[in-house]
């Protein structure tokens, strides 16, 4: 048997950050940035009114009240987009509109509220003067270029995780496209004659193929591309002929046939294309893995071998596929969110396996508390449905009483995670 | 001024959750079921082998042990998939692999380990007979038909929202399509002279349209589809015809023109084509907003008008257009998920409002550690980009102090979130 963690370690070694690629800003959602982004300008690019108001000299506003306002003629009027070449003279002020440039000679933004203007336009007095209603500090309402991102900065940094922040922020940088490391395409087979197409009448005997589906879902949740290869029968030809139309992925993953038995064919086709090794992992569910490599010329796709029970066939994958997808994907950590929480049950551990327990993880009065979402049985998805969070028993530890604290890898958190077209 | 409850209230009081669709399985993830789904077998089907081994009367095996193995004649095997009609005699045992169904007649599965076919393959013995070396109890590594879900059972509720467990439930039940709420469509808008698209040259005195991206981003992010209008210039024209271009969506979201300047044409235009109500929302960033209701013939488009300053542009979609793009798509709970940190800023709130402290959460010692990622300034989205969530300063509390505790809203927390292709 080995530890969860070597075998981690064994399967990322042979796995590699994909090469680079640009993309339209608004694909790129999850995948992470390929170089260092410089600010080739100023953001803003120029200083400018953080308010609707009035461009003065702060030191023309000296002494001015909202009852004795100080009244300077208005020479000009300045709206976002159109800067002026127009400087202000000492002893006046130009309207001015949020986001628009200041002009030479202004120092500071007087808000609409606090001058005279709404009351000049009630009276009818002419805007060709404006009466100041406050001192102004100097910077008073300005944003200054450079404020947000000064020229020459590195803004984001290779290793960034893209997110609508980042891709606003690029975008505030001029750029349609990203720089950003490819996604990658990973192959999913699932094997056995005993399966049936979702969408055809079930034969006696037979079970629709699930596993495909709930790994491919985790595929593109995570920000791979799935190709789901269908059903491979479990003879050499059927074998053959699907692993073959998976040989261009950057990861192969099969379900089942990594067991013992005879009919596990997979294991003898998959040797002849390259190696594989059978492991026994650590954990529960999820102990039988097989790990290899699949060869076709100089080409060797990594090969994740996840056991056939519907349960052990998602654990593993968040356990090893996950991380393996996010290395490729440019991620530089992928230890799952975890949070403590308390047991709400006894867990007992008799075969030093680490427990991987499904469970639902409550908020109440400011603890969590966690709950394993009943029958255990590697063969029961509706528990994992019901789940969000994984509770975790380690190898070391023979009983979990309830009310003990706990760590739980979260499955979910966030609202709209995995939301997609 | 409106508290910001208020606003989401009235906001969501115009949004509707959207019609049914059936949607292939894999393009479901984030959407909800539309109605409760029932099983109409047993899964798994039939009593299956949960161990490659051998399938025995448990009455057989009384008083076997490995090293006093019960001989019994082997009548057959069974693979995953090729169900036999031919039963098990009493004294007899039939081979068997994982996932096969259990023959007639037997009523316990003893692992290929736990005989002797290993020792008599090795030494030459027939297969005729096989060895068992244990006393097995009945149902021993025996799956119930019907153990993960049985026939007539409501497998997942209307309401629930899929995930990739979710998405392998589904297929075990033969489901090639869901029945969910369709994805809403939400137009977006950003308006202003100074705006200039992303990929072209700068001029001066402008800045790139960085809010429609973050904008677009976010809607994708939460399971909408996003339709970007591009820039609206500050003419009624021009932005007629961009309003006319969004009234098939089911939100229509702008960016900017929700002040109180006099180039804010946008509120105008708006208000002819339907109606417009200006708030002030008790929260910083993000104050100003705009809510109403765009008409086209009968149909009512929601449209919600967004700061134009980056950063309240994106907080105020988080508090307002996420949950009404969730409600759209039958989400029941928009609450965004939060913990509890500790602040590591002095936090003065002198305006009474509720504040939204950009800021990095960070797991030390057990502890959550809040700290604000530098200069709050609304058009600094740099500091949006490194954060992961948002501290509420709430209206009544006028500091927060180094060390007290605060509640923390997530931006992100999962890996792999918004991934898609």
């Amino acid at each position: 048997m080995i530890p969860v963690e070597e075998a981690l370690e064994r399967i990322l070694s042979y796995v590699k950050v994909l090469e680079r690629e640009g993309r339209p800003l608004l694909e790129t959602l999850g995948q992470v940035l390929a170089q260092d982004l410089y600010a080739s300008f100023d953001i803003p690019p120029t200083d400018n009114a953080a308010m609707d108001g009035y461009a003065v000299r702060a030191a023309d506003t000296h002494g001015a009240t909202l009852s004795r306002p100080k009244v300077l003629p208005v020479i000009g009027e300045i709206a976002a987009g159109h800067p002026t070449r127009k400087g202000l003279r000492p002893g006046s002020a130009m309207r001015i509109m949020t986001g628009a440039s200041i002009p030479q000679g202004a120092d500071a933004v007087v808000q609409f509220e606090e001058t005279d203007e709404v009351e000049r336009k009630a009276t009818g007095k002419p805007l060709t003067q404006i009466g100041i209603g406050r001192e102004a500090e100097a910077d008073l309402n300005i944003r200054r270029a450079g404020e947000d991102i000064a020229r020459g900065q590195v803004v984001l940094r290779q290793g960034t995780v893209i997110r609508p922040s980042e891709i606003g922020v690029m975008a505030s940088l001029g750029l349609a496209r990203a720089p950003v490391y490819r996604r990658p395409l990973v192959a999913v087979l699932a094997t056995g004659d005993e399966l049936t197409e979702v969408g055809r009448t079930l034969p006696q005997g037979k079970i629709y193929n699930s596993n495909a589906f709930s790994i491919a879902a985790q595929v593109r949740r995570y920000g791979g591309i799935p190709r789901v290869l269908g059903i491979a029968r479990d003879t050499v030809a059927s074998l053959t002929r699907k692993i073959q139309k998976g040989l261009d992925a950057d990861l192969f993953v099969t379900s089942a046939g990594v067991s013992t038995g005879d009919y596990d064919m997979v294991k003898e086709v998959l040797a002849r294309h390259g190696e594989i090794n059978f492991w026994t992992v650590r954990m529960k569910p999820g102990k039988p893995l097989a790990f290899g490599v699949l060869r076709q010329g100089e080409r060797r796709v990594p090969h994740l071998g996840l056991p056939g029970n519907p349960v052990s066939s998602m654990v593993t994958f968040e356990m090893f596929a996950r991380p393996a997808i996010l290395k490729m994907l440019g991620w530089r950590s992928w230890e799952k969110p975890y949070l403590m929480a308390v047991s709400q049950s006894r867990i007992e551990n008799k075969g030093g396996l680490r427990l991987l327990i499904r469970a639902l993880v409550e908020r109440r009065d400011g603890q969590y508390l966690a709950s394993p979402t009943g029958p255990q049985g590697s063969g029961i998805l509706t528990s994992m449905a019901l789940a969000n969070g994984l509770i975790v028993v380690p190898e070391e530890v023979a009983l979990v009483k309830e009310g003990d604290p706990v760590k739980v890898l979260m499955l979910d958190w966030n609202q709209g995670q995995g939301a997609s077209q």
